[in-house]
């Protein structure tokens, strides 16, 4: 075994990249977000770490839904922006375009490809930095630019995923393979 | 607003792809699980939507450890693989090298380029299809000729993203940004 021991990292790589929205003392506001993953297939729902901190949080709570924003590598440097300062200090309620969808109070981002409005099903303290939010997703929007046969295709969409640690982020490749169909050929091998 | 309603999609895309191990009934076992996320920096923890019909789970309870592996893009097939098939009628214990850490019970992937080590803390029903594992990462293992700088490098490791629902496999591309950085550029503009 040559492997060398990092201690205790939050290293499931890569990670994505969402603009995570909530109304807050009236007006939307937003956070980067990458500590997030879909944990459940039906109903569709997400885990989210947020330090609790996060002004954003506070709208989430009060209101019991948020937006998860799926930004494109175009909106790289705005995504960065909302990630390095607090909605306490900066309003970041004009920097977007918002809509609305059938929850009301969940700010989506236009300029988005992939808008994913949520319930809050549930907050956990996880007894550390962040408190776990587990949210059902209750409609998805997609401009149709960015679909390709009614689904959306990261390639149109133009996605970007993000390293923790040596804090970068990258573009996607190409497509490289078929989940449940590549697979097959394993055995044969 | 020219978006289209997709209904309740699990789509925080791209998704990370992972081997999630875990020793049952006396053997090593490993299922692919895309539905995973980080969700606390400290003590760094993660959250996983597994269904409780997947062989893996049962270990994973039993022991109350499992361990994540990140493969890279030359273990495409065999990660698909692994997602295709049941440890009830196929066994996985011979697919990998394995090695083991403090914990003892949780199966690790030698050829992954990364690997956490997690101790399970809690294990919730969404009352949904999938149940919720929360886990905590005591340790994490990597090679150093995947490493830059003492850290995980991506682009070293053939780090690959998967997308539901058009079910596919993207490698990555070029690093195009500095994260908690190139967001200070944004208001110049």
């Amino acid at each position: 075994m040559n492997k060398i021991k990092l201690g205790s990292k939050p290293m499931i790589y890569p990670m994505p990249v969402t603009l995570v929205g909530a109304d807050v003392a009236g007006k939307p506001n937003f956070m980067t977000i990458a500590f997030i993953g879909v944990v459940n297939m039906n109903p569709a729902m997400v885990a989210m770490g947020a330090n609790p901190s996060h002004f954003t949080t506070r709208g989430i709570v009060e209101n019991r839904t948020f937006s998860i924003n799926l930004p494109s590598k175009k909106m790289l440097e705005v995504t960065d922006y909302v990630g390095l300062f607090s909605g306490k200090t900066h309003d970041k309620s004009q920097l977007f375009t918002i809509f609305r969808g059938e929850t009301k109070t969940a700010p989506m981002i236009e300029e988005c490809p992939v808008n994913l409005e949520c319930r809050l099903v549930e907050k956990l303290s996880l007894g550390g930095t962040d408190d776990l939010f587990i949210g059902e997703i209750v409609q998805t929007y997609c401009a149709e630019e960015f679909m390709t046969n009614g689904k959306p295709d990261v390639e149109k969409m133009g996605s970007f995923v993000f390293t923790m640690d040596d804090n970068r982020y990258f573009s996607l490749g190409k497509p490289i393979g078929k989940a449940w169909s590549d697979g097959k050929n394993f055995k044969s091998k």
